[in-house]
């Protein structure tokens, strides 16, 4: 019998190949300084959150019963922070969600592992599309969930819908979906969105059972061209679970708040709800960060000044690909995913090192042969980037 | 197939006793005032948070970077935090930690949540000590455990050794002890918390095991006599796990902010160290909430106005014990646990309901024929709700 958890202990162990790159650049910038380093390694926000957020801080802790703003709220949330987010979404997206459909949680993570605790049972499957947030595996597996992983569409980054019609199974209690996508960048278009929904229903019927469809959207907000739509899932599909995060859209990482959405068409919609009670209970989430929960009630339809993605990924997307890269072009998040020259997109991250450009390998996105290159980083570092990019590709040549 | 997690769903269904109260007290405040209601079911402080509280968060949004503030920190918590954690730790009670064994998390259930997962494997066993904090069962058996519970030593409320004696068995993994106590509001004096870890050390060595303590201190600071010491556990028993929390201590707790302290002569630390890290990651919690984790590291050795508890308690202990209540002395946290007068402690609380006194019975504590009488309110309420007490045991002579 084993001291401790070894599953936990391994869990703890292995740093993600993103944190080992993110330590090594330490080094580096310690090295050769930090103006000498391109690091395009991690997905933190760069951009400060929206004055609106520190403005709503301190107008809570002037004008706030401490015990009140520093209590708990209800386990599911404060119920006027809980009417605001329906009402955003409904005023959004017609989405007809009301207040008691959301669950707020210490953000995204916590919203998916809210919401896999309360709809797995031991043995079932859940389903993830390639490229995928690794995490998501740690997340179902924890639940007692065995991963399916629907291989990427390498020609469009779009859903393989056949793909996917083979990985779900009787055995399927949910599937993931990421729309803008980390490490893509891609949007799902409607019609393909309305496709995998389809998909879904059909099953459901053959089936006789629900097959829940998760919306992972930490992105939501960060796409940045005209007419480029993210259609809100719960309109196309009864049985989805959104797992939302103000993380990205505030620049809130390390704050921990967002939300679950579990709508009322939902099937058995509120033993559903309750589910995620008794999870969120049974996983240690008493109630998420209360002052946290007001100030983004406050900030809702707010974000962080995104048009820095934009210009990032313009001059990024345009100058990669005419240096030769080749790079689907990514709607939306802070991320481009670029198809590794070398067969090996580890020897290709080795050798990018000599030019002192961080990247990340795909493999652990369930995609091989790609690297992922966060943008949420300063323009003018991308742009001193650019000749090493250049350099980088030429040796390929 | 069910298409929930059904023990998720009860779990969020089955509104806890406190919680069934609490809302009857809503409902009564709103027919006849709170003014006219005598609400002793929550153990919700009740006095603010310090003003250094409110200031620490003021002066980090006013000087430091938005980006560094509100984004991610390191999984374990910010070095510099933690730092600070065990420099507090070792300066009051020379506890030689360091800053690789402190965990920053998101409050006292996420500390319990994120060690049980860290240690138990399936079908172990954990011990709790009756009366205990009802969530205990929740979170070790989430985590896979059997619960064993030790009886209740009903004339001191300090543990019942030779009752611990028989419950620790091969199979158990740790034994949980929560001092100051709640219900009880007892600390376990330092000979009798000698005597359990030289009992648990000599299993130890006879099972040729570790039995982890896991010492729930969420009410660590709140004592109120002259010369009452609450021993720090790690000085007593080498596999000792601390587990923290502001929320009492601070009063913020709906921010959800504590920490697992693994010291170094843990046996295997760094192994359990990373099971936390692994635990802490599977179960969804990314960093502890990051503007929090600076400010609570501002405000160590500080606590709210905790004298206003010693008032009440002092008030209420000797108002009740004069009136013919039976009641064991409480050194700390904000609780009197009372003797029932009818054989049935549900039939007395609905019978106190006819004096608008709320009191919680004691049976989800594992130690039946009590009640729960939270002091956590005000003091003038407490004054007056004095004459129904005393008509109430009146009914009883």
């Amino acid at each position: 019998m084993s001291d401790v958890n070894e599953k936990m202990a391994a869990l703890g162990k292995v740093r993600s190949v993103i944190r080992d790159i993110f330590e090594y650049g330490n080094a580096r910038r310690r090295e050769i300084g930090a103006e000498n380093v391109y690091d395009f390694s991690l997905g933190n926000p760069s951009v400060p959150a929206p004055r609106e957020v520190d403005d709503a801080v301190c107008d809570l802790l002037e004008n706030t019963d401490s015990v009140a703003l520093h209590g708990y709220t209800s386990a599911v949330g404060d119920e006027g922070v809980r009417r605001a987010v329906a009402d955003d979404i409904n005023r959004r997206f017609s989405a007809g969600v009301t207040k008691d459909d959301i669950y707020m949680t210490c953000g995204a993570a916590a919203s998916l592992t809210v919401t896999l605790g309360a709809v797995v049972n031991e043995g079932d499957e859940v389903v993830v599309i390639a490229p995928f947030f690794p995490e998501y595996r740690v997340f179902a597996e924890k639940a007692g969930a065995t991963v399916v992983v629907v291989p990427a569409d390498t020609d469009s980054f779009q859903v393989d819908l056949d793909a996917l019609s083979r990985a779900v199974t009787p055995r399927t209690k949910a599937v993931i979906i990421n729309t803008p996508n980390n490490p893509t960048g891609v949007v799902i278009k409607r019609e393909r969105l309305e496709g995998l929904c389809a998909l879904l229903r059909s099953r459901e019927e053959e089936y006789g059972k629900t097959i829940f469809l998760i919306s992972d959207e930490p992105y939501r907000e960060l796409v940045y061209d005209d007419g480029i739509e993210v259609p809100y899932v719960t309109n196309l599909y009864d049985d989805t679970v959104v797992c939302y995060s103000f993380s990205k859209s505030l620049s809130l990482p390390g704050e921990r708040i967002g939300y679950i959405v579990v709508p009322q068409k939902v099937k058995d919609s509120r033993e559903v709800y309750a589910a995620v009670c008794g999870a969120g209970r049974a996983l240690g989430y008493v109630c998420a960060p209360s002052t946290m929960q007001r100030v983004v009630a406050r900030c809702l339809g707010k974000t962080s000044d995104i048009s820095v993605y934009k210009t990032n990924r313009d001059l990024l997307y345009e100058s990669l690909t005419s240096y030769g890269y080749e790079c689907v072009y990514p709607d939306g998040a802070f991320y481009l995913f670029v198809k590794s020259p070398d067969e090996s997109a580890a020897a290709f991250c080795e050798r990018a090192k000599k030019y002192e450009l961080l990247l990340v390998p795909s493999e652990s996105f369930g995609c091989p042969g790609y690297v992922r290159i966060s943008y949420c980083v300063s323009t003018d570092m991308i742009k001193r980037s650019l000749p090493s990019f250049k350099a980088l590709i030429e040796e390929y040549k």
